[in-house]
């Protein structure tokens, strides 16, 4: 890679999605400009994680931008509500964060644009996941028609395109693409309530995604979970 | 009012246009929530008066959030940039912030739908402005078409209105909007550079835009200038 290589902007949260979605980006010949989001989340131990990887990754840059969304609540990620622990379940759950990967899109629109990249990644899958409904295609598919007219460079031609490589995979793919670039899964971050002592809980939808990600693709987890594997 | 009238999220910046927009909002039946942006811009001191604009206004909550788009720079508002004092031209200056208007109507959606709102206001017009493409009806569309697709109550058949009556207003339009609203303009602020003493410094771009809105209205423009007005 040199310095003449594209840029992309990857949305790093720390999880597996965002680390594996970071390789794939890097594997593509983009240069990595990580951004990562510290939106107050419960799990504030994710930004470890992502300070990890964007270094392990050989991120160009990698910011941390501080956006306080427990100013506005509405979600267990973000409100003084529990994160269930009873298992997946057919409707969205309250860790769903209000428009929570439009805000995180539009800020990696931003530096993007700001700095010539007119690549972005994010790491959303729509199979083995919550329901978000910003985890799905469409929503990808708006995002890129609003950056086309919202922006200076779309306005005079130039295109943004939003990279969601994982959107169609499941967890077990997830996992076996990690494998095959080599990442140590070990060093991300999953759980939405981490257990005392940087355990990843087992319970939570995401840490169930997860586990339940390592056993279907017959990968050996290296994840610390208080409970479990559920 | 009365407490179960429903609530609107408007951006509220500080200056002439948003100033109106929530007089209008208000006028509408609108309970008022105002957020404002603290994007560590050049023109802090438009925080005050947006502070000073949601007392005024009755806003029912205001919200100020620290998001310091420095971090990505590119624009005279938010790096080492000189703001043209020259005159407007037929490009697009370099006073632009790359994705502002996405990032802060993403953040009010955000907000909207933590709290059960489905309405939001903002104070674009495309008439007497800079040329920013996010000031533009097309952006408004576009901006509902991804609220539509990207929310858990859009997915479940609520819709998220924008509403920008000043879209297609002059300035001088605005000004006398203002006026018929009995807003004092003197709260307001619009300029990029301010000068020493809390002056609008008269030359920017945003200062002639506003000072010949109070002149082609012909209202009595209270605001002080540095110079000019030009």
């Amino acid at each position: 890679m040199t310095q003449t290589s594209p840029a992309a902007v990857v949305l790093l949260s720390g999880g597996l999605d965002s680390m594996t979605v970071a390789a794939l980006a890097r594997e593509r010949g983009f240069r990595l400009m990580a951004l990562t989001i510290d939106y107050n989340q419960r799990h504030k131990v994710e930004l470890d994680a992502a300070r990890r990887l964007a270094a392990a990754l050989g991120a160009e840059r990698h910011v941390i931008l501080p956006v306080d969304l427990t100013a506005f609540g509405g979600s267990a990620l973000t409100a003084d509500i529990d994160v269930p622990k009873d298992g997946l379940k057919d409707d969205i759950p309250v860790t769903y964060v209000p428009a929570r990967n439009t805000i995180f899109l539009s800020l990696a629109l931003g530096w993007a644009e700001a700095t010539g990249a007119r690549d972005l990644f994010l790491g959303i899958n729509a199979l083995d996941y919550s329901g978000y409904p910003d985890c799905r295609r469409e929503f990808i598919d708006a995002f890129e028609a609003l950056a086309a007219v919202a922006t200076k460079a779309g306005t005079e031609g130039d295109r943004f395109r939003v990279h969601a490589p994982l959107v169609a995979m499941t967890k077990a793919d997830i996992v076996r693409e990690a494998a095959r670039l080599g990442l140590d899964a070990g060093m991300s971050w999953s759980c939405y309530d981490p257990a005392p002592g940087d355990l990843h809980c087992g319970l939570c939808d995401s840490c169930r995604l997860r586990s339940r990600g390592f056993v279907e693709a017959g990968v050996v987890d290296p994840t610390r979970y208080a409970v479990g594997p559920a």
